[in-house]
């Protein structure tokens, strides 16, 4: 990857990619932070969260409506309806909204209604949708598959970005290992190699790599320290009883102590947030 | 899964599912050889392999068309011209085709025009493209993912079963390890233990799995000692020459060989090649 | 490891090695079978399992002394007296004595009382106590580190026979990956990549790569279908009630009908159980 | 380990641990760092590269006597020798000397000449050895396995506690995945981890982890984040030189730079430096 000529390298692009989405901007001096229930399961819940991380300084709302699920008969997400209820919660806080697409069938509908496209773990080597979202204009996040060595992470935007579509944000988000205690094994090191590798912004998501939340406190800070762009976390007003994920996801008031400590590191960092 | 009433569990159907392709017949006490160049070159390479390994007692043909590769710059396969070659093939030798499916635009066709669905690693958990396939009539040969474990396997064959289609065969092809003598590591422990839980086929692809043609021999012999339902290998008449994965694929003559083997194995799990 | 002048790969020594221990000989075209209860446990339990496997084929016990154990506080061993129970064992049946040595406060012992001497996976990399091992003539049952490559367990092979001992036996035991239906993943491929770059013989040990019994006879006929020369399998009179590893020993009946599988296994091979 | 009677466990001790070594701390609020040369060389190498850490604020020298090697032809370290020179090193400077003991041959000299004793990661399973160290009175920093679980570390500290030794600092220093750009997967999860389950001190090497000297300031940062109580980091005056690991140091200037960063992350968490 280092002297090569893809569009992802640094090589074909010394400065960092800084991408705007609305009035936001991801990359370069700013630390993103994009604050989410795991899925969307009411208006109630989904407005109730996003005014509150909105209050501690979240940037991006994230929020569930299609969940791939390992089992058929696992809670799948609400689906279109979810689009509605987050199209609400944008329009009373003014987040931008980021959301999970699966299917090319909802392309044109994500791409009207919604801010930033997540693309899953599990769909990080589906070529066919990758090539089709580097047709259009949207900032794409595409998450490191749980087995993707960080080249075959690079790659993947490459099948984004040779379309045409530059607005590619990385993610890293644990990957399998050996080790039982957490789900999977946040890669840290992957966010100093992706910055020297490529000019792409880099977010990290705790929340998914760790399953515990207990452990997104330290692994948020240590990602910024890291260098890292910004980071995706779980926040649920009542994780007991969140339909999917709750024991990974922290409450608004443990966000809103949180973002004091990454707001402390970023400006070691020489960052804002 | 023990226990438990999926579809694919063999608590809900506990004799094997023999799945019928034509006049060929996978599982029960039939072992299945599916020969295959990585991918379709020519018309004459084609027909060439289909011959000789029809001779040699090969029961199906493989033949990439779309190959998914990590870098959007690698050959791809030749695409829709190469599913002529093959049915040139089949018409030739009488060896029905299995054939890789990326994308559900070419649903129709590969239903109309193939005879077994390949489903690679990398879309195992591409649930809106098993569910569809679950809707069909066409036998999938679903492909485990290098790092998903016999349970998400096993979940991933449940979401096409779910749907309707029982038509399933499931292919284990190595998994990804520390290990970096071989390309991944072949788990021929999955063997036995699909067996165990569920009712469906299982074949092992030595070729993907280790990336080096002289341990297709050595591990096909292993896998049908283990109790596969069959093996699918890579076979490529000037293996220097090929345009993908030439490293891992045997001669016609080394196929013809480990044939002579591989029956002798067979017979005494008394099974017939 | 090809094409170099360490003294385990085979361009140093080109023919297969063969060890010779008694009357016994492991490597070329003899099969091994080392029969082992995890520990031993009573005079009774150990002279009764030797009985029984002797009559059905076995050509070596192994028994532990000391075990080495996760936690201190688990059953490390009867130590000491166990190998008296050994040799009583030997004595009344003539097989030859497997077992593991931990630190080098029992060396001289060991070297005067046991057989083969094994050295388990936490040990592969206890440097010291390999190069005290090389000065040796003792043979050595040297197993791969359950995170081993398949070069660093030549290497550590290397450390003994550097030091002038050549009775080294390698022993693919599984290894450590994320899946968890088996304890570890026997990595069955290790088999012909050790044989073609070594000529040191290669056995497999199915029980503890495993952990579960009813994996045992299919992947011991793989094992031996790969091309090994020889398996190690634990064996109690009653599993149920072993002091440890219970989960992963059959029956000596169940022995007895494997040995029958093997040898028809190994016929094909042109090798002699 | 939640709510069980360990001697390493948090529940049986909930107060942190606090290890005093002459006039330094380890542990509670203070940050402690270990520079390091991979092996001492000569009086030179290890003064030089003592007194200019020193200056910059380094707590600790370590450097490699006995050095473990995959290879038995590979540089082993100057062994005794290096001792000697380990201690001229800490007499100009004041500094307290880690060093790693692989063979119980010498425990009594590192027992009287050496401050800390470092086990790693190959002995990290190495029972009789660490039930020895457990009947001293001397610190122990006890590496990772590179394929240890979490549970897996705690209990080896254990057999070291169980003895009557309680002064043991857990190091992480990478586990092995199937990434390649790094040398092992640094697991920073496992900090705050052992920090929950654990009242010992937990340091973390990133050298040794990431293989990469531009690696080590990002996650030297990002481990004091995640809560570490310290850092191991090879420093080395000549890097390209190194008799080993030469990739994996970081200059005395960029050491000195890399203090400052580290000395502003540990304020924010509380701890001094």
């Amino acid at each position: 990857m280092e002297g090569c000529s893809n569009k992802v390298s640094r090589d074909s692009h010394p400065m960092d990619s800084i991408i705007n989405v609305g009035k936001n901007t991801i990359g370069g001096n700013k630390i993103t932070i994009i604050a989410s229930p795991c899925s969307v399961e009411s208006e109630d819940q989904i407005v109730n969260i996003a005014e509150s991380v909105k209050l501690s300084g979240a940037t991006f709302l994230r929020g569930g409506a299609f969940k791939p699920r390992t089992s058929p008969y696992s809670f799948q997400g609400l689906g279109e309806p979810a689009l509605e209820l987050l199209k609400i919660a944008r329009e009373k806080t003014g987040l931008p909204i980021v959301t999970e697409l699966m299917s090319l069938a909802y392309l044109a509908r994500f791409i009207d209604e919604m801010d930033i496209i997540q693309i899953g773990a599990r769909n990080m080597q589906n070529y066919p949708l990758l090539k089709e979202l580097g047709r259009t204009n949207k900032p794409i996040l595409l998450k490191r598959g749980i087995s993707a060595t960080i080249e075959e992470l690079l790659m993947s935007a490459e099948y984004i970005i040779s379309e045409g579509n530059e607005k590619v944000i990385l993610c890293e988000r644990g990957i399998r290992t050996f080790e039982k205690y957490t789900r999977n094994t946040l890669d840290l090191s992957a966010v100093p190699i992706l910055k020297r590798l490529s000019h792409l912004p880099v977010i990290v998501d705790p929340s998914h790599a760790s399953g515990l939340w207990w452990l997104v406190e330290p692994l948020s800070k240590a990602a910024i320290a890291a260098g890292a762009d910004g980071v995706i976390m779980e926040v649920h007003n009542n994780p007991t009883k969140a339909k999917c994920d709750g024991e990974q996801s922290i409450t608004p008031n443990k966000f809103d102590k949180l973002m004091k400590s990454l707001r402390a590191i970023a400006n070691i960092e020489n960052k804002e947030l």
